[in-house]
């Protein structure tokens, strides 16, 4: 297929290069053009704006940083809104706002383009090896159109829902879903620890019987060993996420308390010099709350 | 080998009927006498008092409610302290205080006994399959000779650690590990259902990609169908294990604001009605603060 | 003073008779143009605009609903910026966000226009009475001069500050600590109701003793009488000082976690219908939890 | 009155000597003798048990340090429940639990000896000016019997019900407010000075306006200057109230929040070495968080 892609970071880059081995054809933008020239001796094709890599595709796809990036490549001087051709599908695959998707849906369609909601779960080495999960809601026909795009980057698709909004919602709601675990792991390990027992073995029982899932593992062994580096993501762009799916809490009216204590927790390592640490660093507001 | 069996409730009854099936020669004890009866078709038998079930044992089980209980059992009148052989191994399978195993290490030593903890992960239809998991401490020689027990019970045994306490913590710290994921899938399915997107698909994906575990699928499809039957485990027994969390919590001075949390959602729970219901019907609480 | 004020709800309405009762000339403007018109007959000069409010006056006074209200009464069309005359002094009265206020300083300065930040603290009844409380922060010397307006307004003046947005800060924290009042009476009436005492008995302790301060009177007679008519502070207006106190946490990188329960009390009172009750009717959600 | 005091530490020994000061005679006991001997010269007489300062007394006044100090002096040996004569009246003005209220109040009644119970509010400095508030329960003409003796060592007395018990549940849910007004303003606190506005200015609109209560004023100055000296109350003592309305709250079924908040403040403090700070030193915890 003929595509643009737009945010070319940690995880962006990455999926650009898995689509064009597998044959698509990219116009690549980033706000830093050299990440976007890296991508060239394979092929793709360096656009000098989000618009231009719009121009002409069939697919677009933004991966970018937050709402407001997503808002700046679609609405913005040079943006994706006017150059993209009606009929072909922006795929924002970034994690972003549900009100933001509800307004993306309402200005594809006043131009007759289609738009698919489609952020993944996965760190930087899951999308290397193209073993992200991608969470897609949209209009059918289009999902079954950007298939082969998808399984060009990801392990697994999972339809949600054929309102694009629905997938970012799933999105917050799953990535609460990995602070929760993280947080929750913190506590567990803050009272092992400090009651003298082997936090190694501890995580050996979780992730060897009713928490053997990924997430255990990868969270689990950060915070027995205390040792949160390399990091995977930025507590920055954790609180982004935090608060992402407390605007979504907030415009449903749900109380959602464990969302709250992350928030907490969140500024707190925030406070406490870790904005810049992997986001399960939080697990150190615990210890030190321990006074471990 | 010849085994006293003390507490035959759920769980008991078909642990103990697995190590008859294994071919280990049980003396059983229940409070209320005829589900030790129920054993005796299978060659248990039946004692009057739980000290009788640990004369001339090697090994006697306990698997009873509480702590109350416990102490009952080993420190009661017809007790086991008095009965069971020098040589002989208590081994605690109940979920308990970390302050009472302490108790219990001591007791037993005095009288030459020897101590193991030894509780389990896992619902009685595991427990039916021997699928149950067992999270031992102790000396590594009494591990070593029940290790047989431990096979006809469980589908693996960790050890973690020689001194017979951490396994009650690590339990305890588990079960808390548990009921976080109860109350985190309460409050992200009170999102996703308020916000109008289908609870199966969310739950789709999460089991399929970060959160593949036993325990995912378990809680997450009886909080997505709202459906809390058949109750696997009382809430008021919930109650019991987190203050077993929050009293280790206390003991090693560490704060735990999310066993905080659970407690609350507990006593809500309780307060409107649902007590004997299972203790993933906390998630209620969150469904009704939504206005679901 | 030759006085505009801008906003004549429940408390600016007030506050304008008292001022026009000191005998300050005032030029009224409201978007619901007969609350305005109301004042004529007290000599008050009706303005279309808030621009025209403005212009001419020597101070002009806002005491709008929201953050958004006051950047459309500000830099709106017809907008005071543009109209207010150099040397004139804006008195922002409104309980506001601490950022916009430091957008305020900065657009003011650039206009030779001076502007302090007056927040209130105090109930309908209190403003007629002239019995509210003005928490101020700006220039010494504008202050010094606005002593006249206030006095007309208040019963006391404190002073904060020589940066405006201080007493946005105090005035979002003061709001704070009223509801976390409200909540712990909600949680402690709701122990004590349900335990069989009777709540007007431990309410005359408090207020007798310890707790001798209007705030526990006013709200601890409605919480204890189970009575939050009439609303003299809607729900929805209390969401937005705890976003604007959450809004000013994040800024700082405070943790502030009783803010965090109070929003999610009030998200659970909104859920359930509440959102037009007086804010300290988050009180039956800890009722309903524990099944009062 | 024939008085006998049992316990006399900062609080219990000053309330002797008013009582002494207004005629009452009296008959004392500590447990570290030499505090007793301490009030021989101004007339009272020391006894060797409790049970020996009961023997003979009218009335029997227990203020020790928390339940088990209660439950040793009225069930222990040389206990007061064998010697306190039938028709004399027994006075626990120690802040205790609620169940254990409920066992005395059986205890006494089977020996045809009268029960109050009437816990106080204050610090050691009201304490000393007889300016305690005294919250009494149970049976009207036992509280008239011993009006004189409340008289004698606090400013008012309350009168909450005529269930002994009553009096011990609102003493526990008052210290709760307690707790809740310290945490409140230590969360505000930290938001204030972090953003750089002037604590004394804040804690002057606060003490000014609508928290003008005691208790604002005596914490307000303690958090606002980040002093916690001298040391009023301890840590250690608060965790114990804290124990004591989450029991009562257990009991009752009532879930609350920020109860469960000041338990975690308290473990924070402790782990941090704060077990002997005043417990207003939670704020501690707060302005740690924040990173101040």
């Amino acid at each position: 297929m003929k595509v643009g892609f737009v945010g070319l970071g940690n995880m962006g880059s990455v999926m650009a290069r898995n689509l064009i081995k597998a044959g698509h054809t990219l116009t690549v933008y980033n706000r830093t053009r050299s990440h976007a020239e890296e991508l060239q001796p394979l092929g793709a094709k360096v656009a000098r704006t989000p618009g231009e890599a719009a121009s002409g595709a069939e697919a677009l796809i933004t991966m970018v940083a937050n709402d407001a990036a997503v808002e700046d490549v679609i609405f913005g001087p040079g943006n994706v809104i006017e150059s993209l051709p009606a009929g072909a599908v922006h795929i924002s695959m970034s994690t972003m706002g549900v009100a933001l998707s509800h307004r993306l849906v309402t200005a594809h369609r006043e131009r007759n383009q289609h738009y698919l909601a489609a952020p993944v779960f996965g760190r930087p080495d899951a999308a290397v090896a193209a073993k992200i999960f991608i969470t897609v809601a949209g209009p059918a026909e289009q999902i079954a159109r950007c298939q082969t795009l998808f399984d060009a980057m990801g392990q697994k698709t999972f339809v949600v829902g054929n309102e694009a909004p629905a997938a970012n919602l799933v999105k917050v709601a799953g990535n609460f879903l990995i602070t929760t675990t993280i947080e929750s792991l913190a506590e567990a390990f803050a009272l092992i620890r400090k009651s003298g027992v082997d936090p190694q073995k501890f995580l050996d029982v979780l992730t060897g019987s009713l928490f053997a899932a990924p997430i255990y593992r990868t969270y689990g062994a950060m915070i027995a060993s205390d040792n949160f580096e390399p990091v995977g993501f930025r507590m920055a762009l954790g609180m982004k996420d935090n608060r992402l799916v407390l605007a979504a809490a907030e415009e449903a009216a749900v109380p959602m308390p464990m969302a709250s204590l992350i928030r907490d927790r969140m500024l707190a390592a925030t406070a406490q010099g870790m904005a810049d640490a992997d986001w399960s660093a939080i697990a150190r507001i615990s210890f030190r709350e321990a006074g471990l």
